[in-house]
């Protein structure tokens, strides 16, 4: 393919994909194949011979099209949102044109300092305390995934705490042992509602793991007395606590651990990394309303949250802060020969390689750079709160309802969680026919073994209203269990996200629950 | 932005770059500016309201540009090449925009089968042995970086040999307190010139490291033997080897460790997992001359190439082939309530997150499906052919000057290590009128002193040469130590890479080393 050919080739390919957007309402979100439907439409092996590109392009449709789930649909609301934008594909363009392993400074500069500017706006926007800035000592740097954000911030939160034990031990085997004493008597921490991300870290680092329980009565959030208590119980075991997950958004409900308590908290035990996982509502801190939330993060080591979740840039952008640069830099930077360069030697500059574990980095500052300023601080506050908006309306259309539904958490960052109460013939042995809302039927003092066998019919009738709703294909919904109880949880925070879809989607849920649609009223 | 504004936006873009990749040869490929440089082009604080992209474009020449280093440039000749090409880009861009976190299959079907497709698509391709594909128990996974496959087999590894000693030991605090000694005795093993990821790997494991001697008599690999002594050494300190890096193109000169000597150890060693490291040099395995190397992988646990090196597919993607993708779904799956789903719970998909440390991954297969098909394998073939062929073409070149330059290694992947002999006013006091090539003074039993003193000055002259070709941005070459000579490193193996370049390329390497152009003849 020569340039002539790309250039008409490329030109096609953005219609496609302009026509693609302005098509995906009327797309069902979620796709129907069965598992294995790809590869009979496919080749055994490459092909021996180049194919022009008109055959190649053809086979978009065909093969992958059918299998796509549409994340930017405004009919997604399952997990968190994974929305893209415009601005955000042209930087993804430009970014696959300045190809480049971009692990050290002098592999381009740009792609260097653009993010450390660009983590800088991140920074601002959010309110977040001057410490995670790079003008002192700390900064930031765009990783892939959370997930690997919290295996970076574990790792290095391990290193530091041995670092400091053994600070005053010669170099040699016998360190090397000691530090392998005291790893084995590690132990990290997070809500239990955390992220599973968190204990995956741990076990990559080969540390123990120990949740923090978040029961029903703080909201499902941890709080500084519950981390306290089971840090006691860590160390009267033998283990050391050395890493936190404070968690800013619990996937399942949003929950917000207690972050004042815990900063209180923090200046107690200067050997516990406190990490803040806000992969998905961390977006919210740049809406004035939620930015009370900022000052406590001051007193934590690091902090996290997902551009490509709620902020309009594509899969992948997550921003990770630290307020010590250095802490991570102490336990990644190894550097051989073939990566020396005078820049880096005279330490004027920052290679992002020794923050992180892989070597090699993408440009991805290049996308958050024309998102921000093709939306500008406003239109993505005007984004964010909208979308907050629509949470509640939607609790508004469930609480509505009370026959039907049960809302089980209020709604948190556009997130709602809800039970199906109507189990209709499934309940007729049961307590099905009682018109109280489930939660009210989950905490308000029945019979013991009535209840659970209520509580248990009510998580199966969601469990199959749920999986209705998502086999039709038109909706794609998730689904969690907290505290005991099986929820749907609905979250509807696409660039294209509208009051009238979250109407669709409640009287799809009303009818597959077998409720009468009528009395909905006029939301459809 | 919306869509009519994005098309003609992406339009735009599409030609930009297409002028780009046409005026690539014409530009200094390495970029010249100081550290600093961006900030001041940039405001403090994103803009309050968004900005039209005109405005946003005109700054991609303003303020990037200047700041890009070239790697798709034929000019480019440092580390290995990063190659992009335009069926890549038209991959990067659909990718874009079908955006999703995709670690689930039913978070996009087409993004899971199409990955699993390509990857056995791959290893026909290389020839790899049968194991590594998906049909029986092995198969292949896209990561990121050669770096983050080296982390992920070596987890992957420590826990496997910790399951199979405590396979009959009840789960418990016993099992973990057992399992913590464990740990802390495992040593994980790669080559001294094995690239500095497996060092790092073993660092983010929390495992200790110990490398394996591979000296110049053995042309810096690894032999069978010098890896049995080094597994004995360990076992005599009291510590278990669990994971071995075995290099195929080490990062310095593309040395291959004793693939056969080593699977015939392999056999003997059912608890060492062997990972193969063919991160540049794997691409090579798609032409019959070097396929003698693939009947052996299939002694070891895993293989990794880079496709955004060598295979024309742009940055990031790198194949992960293993064995029994039971050793990484039995290290990495943890399935929390929101992660379920009735088609993974069926065991009828692939869940590629449990193949690795992140959750959610980008649709990188696209660009490989584009690639394959758009060169075909023949295309690819060619290409890679004429690379390797570069390489003999310009050390033949370097042969021709034995009065300025001393070949280190012969050409191997196109890779050429040479030093800078002509010493001229530098070399005045000490050896630097014998007119003999390098290795043959450091090798050839001069007095000790005296050779010292030489080499020494051999690598001062060396370095400076190499300094001095970079600084003028022409050409970007790296440097390394190898048995301790400092060596310029030369890899031309971009899709513009042709005799031309290399012919002035060595034209300014001897005027910079003093020597007499004319002498070149013909080159230029």
């Amino acid at each position: 393919m020569d340039s002539s050919q790309f250039r008409a080739a490329a030109k096609e390919a953005i219609d496609e994909i302009a026509t693609y957007y302005e098509t995906l309402p009327s797309r069902p979100v979620l796709s129907t194949v069965t598992p294995g439907y790809l590869r009979p439409l496919l080749p055994e092996s490459p092909p021996e011979e180049g194919e022009p590109w008109e055959k190649i392009q053809a086979d978009i449709s065909r093969v992958i099209m059918p299998g796509l789930t549409h994340w930017n649909s405004p009919k997604f609301m399952a997990f968190f949102p994974c929305n893209s934008s415009f601005p955000a594909m042209l930087g993804e363009m430009y970014s696959g044109a300045f190809n480049a392993a971009a692990f050290n400074w002098i592999c381009s500069p740009a792609i260097t300092e653009l993010e450390t500017v660009m983590m800088d706006w991140v920074a601002q926007l959010l309110a977040l305390p001057k410490e995670f800035l790079s003008h002192g000592e700390g900064g930031g740097i765009i990783q892939g995934t959370a997930s690997e954000v919290t295996v970076t911030a574990l790792v290095a939160a391990r290193e530091r705490i041995i670092r400091r034990k053994l600070i005053d031990m010669p170099e040699g085997e016998e360190k090397i042992d000691t530090a392998a004493d005291i790893r084995g008597k590690l132990v990290a921490l997070g809500s239990e509602h955390a992220h599973s991300s968190t204990q995956k870290a741990a076990l990559v680092a080969g540390t123990r793991y120990r949740s923090v329980p978040a029961p029903k009565e703080t909201n499902y959030a941890v709080t500084a007395s519950a981390l306290r208590q089971t840090i006691q119980e860590c160390r009267a075991r033998g283990h050391e606590p050395f890493y936190f997950t404070i968690t800013l958004g619990s996937t399942g409900t949003c929950a917000i651990d207690d972050l004042n308590g815990i900063a209180a908290l923090a200046a107690t035990e200067p050997n516990l990394w406190i990490h803040v996982d806000a992969a998905y509502a961390g977006s919210a801190l740049l809406l004035p309303e939620y930015q009370h939330l900022c000052p406590p993060l001051a007193a934590f080591d690091s902090f996290n949250f997902n551009l490509h979740k709620w902020l309009l840039v594509n899969f992948d952008c997550s921003a990770f802060f630290v307020k010590r640069r250095k802490d991570l830099i102490d336990t990644y930077s190894i550097t051989p020969s073939y990566l020396r360069n005078p820049h880096s030697e005279a330490g004027l500059v920052t290679d992002y390689r020794d923050w992180q574990i892989p070597l090699g980095r993408r440009f991805r500052s290049l996308k958050v750079w024309f998102v921000l300023r093709s939306f500008g601080a406003q239109g993505l506050r005007t984004f964010v709160r909208r979308t907050v908006a629509l949470g509640v309306f939607f609790a508004d259309l469930i609480k509505r309802r009370p026959d039907v539904f049960g809302l089980v958490t209020e709604p948190a960052f556009g997130l709602v969680t809800f039970q199906i109460r109507n189990l209709g013939p499934l309940g007729a042995g049961a307590r099905a026919n009682r018109v109280v809302p489930v939660r009210d039927a989950l905490t308000n003092g029945f019979e013991p073994d009535a209840d659970a066998q209520y509580a248990e019919l009510v998580n199966q009738k969601t469990r199959e209203v749920y999986e209705a709703v998502n086999a039709k294909g038109e909706f794609f919904l998730t689904s969690t269990v907290v505290g005991g109880q099986y929820v749907i949880r609905v979250v509807s925070a696409t660039l294209l996200s509208e009051e009238k879809y979250m109407e669709r989607l409640f009287d799809v849920l009303v009818k597959e629950a077998g409720g009468d649609v009528e009395q909905n009223g006029e939301t459809c």
